[in-house]
């Protein structure tokens, strides 16, 4: 554990109401919260389809607040997509934006908060604390357990032209207000349930590993890994299990606190490419190349590995304490069979001449890839990269 | 562990910065929250005499920020105390209060916030979510590790006629910025370390316990439980112990944001009767009564008090796992002696005569007593009070 002699920051949304059917609460809430008269409510298509939409301007208008619905919001949106919607919201009033989706919903609600009230376009916002002003009050409501996006302060949009995805790190893009509602993922399809889980996973052991971990993102980073643990593979084989869905939610939030402390590190840095230049899903992404990186961080994380392997329920074998570490692994690697995650870029369309520029790119995700507690190349993740290509393409 | 199927809510302060030498950052986190000009420093007198009044009024200055100073304010301090240090600050108009020093300190900042801008006395506050408008912006900066109270929505004022302590409740108490900074801590007399830490872990431990205990107040007790576990003890011997006090600052405002979250329960129900009437410090009555709260709730709560105990280190035995529940208590008992707390109501003018009426007054907080996991009835709350009377004054 990080020892709490160091200097470290905490922090989160300003509020957290959570429990199943905790929306029905948003209304009062949010009434609370101060005078809200009119809300944009930001929705995933699959909320819209499914009458939450219209359920939660139901509870609004019970407490005198008035609400327009928008979606239609693209899959890992990119800078340009965020600024049309911008435009569509155009400069009518509201109180507070509502966000009600996957990550991408969440980081594009935050974004249009912020939008609202700076001077800058989307581009001009990536980096770290580049957003002057507060932006609307958000709530934001995760209907996938994988992102964290509900309890941190970035966003990460796509550049089309420069096939890059990359992070825009802002204390404004904290929300005012996180509903955790474990009823709303129960519907989740089995490769989403999959993907979102394992990213969330990801989110909790990167943080741990990271350089930049400290005594409060460690804390949050273990109940995450432990709640993910126990219930990752029976929310997958069983998705309406509300007490495995309650635990991958929080725990996915945990996960998301714990990275805004934090920091990830080389996983998220190799992801990116993948998702800017081969569209893969950001939870794939990470969920394909979380062991392997894993297995090169090894021997400078055995420590730490054994700290989380108690935290995933992994017994010590008698007389051999430092094999928990390579169980922790083992285990990662079991998830990704079990949960059906393809380790195979050739799915995506990458091919053994992508890997150098791939790898390159990788490399240049500075921010990430400092926090790796062991120095990694480009000739090192060009190795990681190639264990997820079948073997006659390495040829 | 509370399942995270149950409803649940999570606020704390809004930022918190940590590490020693931790005030050094507060002008440029001032800075980073806002615009201010005009700043009040609510400081204890241990800390004005250290001149960490002066310096920390030197560090706004070189941001801008002029500030002021006021200090004398009581131990536990009654309702009009309170509102005699706010016709002290008269209408002046701060941009932000600043609380340096123990509970006391800080809760009357907490107070002095609200009371500037709400139309309300102190004992109209009293009971929750009774203040109806934002505050001050307040920072807490503790000196002590114990009250938490810089990470909670609560304050506590005596009322000396009613002879009462008593709790106010409300979101608007919760700062914007916390300071942990370990180094102000390095100071504190034994007895004061002793007594604080004791407080800090009745919270955290409270919390854990408590009818109201939820997924994340959990997290929060346990990693509390775990720090000041481990350095209660040697930051008592060894004040100038940076790492220990690091974590006892660290587990107490814990502690404090898992109470926030879940309530305390009967030991703090039956330490209010004894600081109102009898003027014991808070932390000494907790700690006294906690031992014997805890073997009073034993049958009720074992399986938890088996999880504190891998929190606080206690191994199994072999062949009597049940028995960490009963090592958890006797641990307890052993620091009491250890941290030389005394045993003995008598010596705060407590007679044995007094005990059916402190009985009755602590039967009353029902706001905590019905947090305790097990029921208590008046008997049983002077048969607890009668195990710290000596044997001569029950005759």
């Amino acid at each position: 554990m990080s020892e709490p002699t160091g200097n470290y920051q905490f922090q989160t949304a300003g509020k957290i109401i959570a429990g199943p059917h905790a929306i029905q609460r948003l209304g009062h809430a949010l009434t609370g919260a101060g005078q809200a008269s009119r809300a944009l409510i930001v929705a995933s298509d699959t909320m819209r389809k499914r009458g939450v939409t219209d359920e939660i301007a139901a509870l609004l208008a019970q407490r005198g607040i008035a609400s327009e619905a928008i979606g239609g919001v693209m899959r890992e949106p990119t800078a340009d997509h965020i600024e049309q919607l911008a435009d569509r919201v155009g400069k009518e009033h509201f109180d507070v934006y509502i966000g009600i989706g996957g990550g991408s919903v969440l980081d594009a609600t935050k974004l249009l908060s912020v939008l609202r009230t700076n001077r800058l376009g989307v581009r001009e916002m990536i980096g770290t604390e580049l957003i002057t002003g507060e932006g609307i009050p958000t709530v934001l409501i995760p209907t996938t357990s994988g992102t964290g996006s509900e309890a941190t302060p970035n966003a990460i949009v796509t550049l089309a032209e420069e096939k890059l995805k990359i992070g825009i790190v802002s204390r404004h893009l904290l929300p005012r207000l996180v509903v955790l509602d474990p009823v709303l993922t129960l519907g989740l399809p089995k490769p989403i349930t999959a993907a979102t889980g394992m990213d969330a996973f990801t989110h909790a052991l990167e943080s741990y590993i990271s350089n930049k971990a400290n005594p409060i993102s460690d804390m949050l980073a273990l109940e995450s890994i432990r709640l993910i643990s126990r219930s990752i593979v029976p929310a997958f084989h069983n998705g309406s299990s509300l007490e495995d869905r309650s635990a991958m939610l929080l725990g996915s939030m945990l996960g998301g606190m714990a990275l805004a402390g934090s920091g990830t590190a080389a996983v998220h840095a190799m992801a990116y490419p993948l998702g800017g230049r081969f569209n893969i899903p950001h939870g794939a992404a990470n969920a394909m190349l979380l062991p392997h990186v894993m297995a090169f961080n090894l021997d400078r994380i055995r420590d730490k590995l054994e700290i989380v392997a108690a935290a995933m329920g992994i017994a010590k074998e008698p007389g051999r304490p430092a094999a928990a570490a390579e169980r922790v692994i083992e285990r990662i690697a079991e998830w990704t069979e079990e949960l059906e995650i393809p380790q195979d870029l050739t799915a995506y369309g990458v091919q053994a001449a992508d890997i150098p520029s791939l790898s390159a790119a990788a490399f240049n995700v500075r921010r990430l890839m400092d926090n790796n507690p062991k120095p990694v190349s480009t000739g090192q993740i060009e190795a990681v990269y190639r264990k997820l290509l079948p073997r006659e393409a390495i040829k």
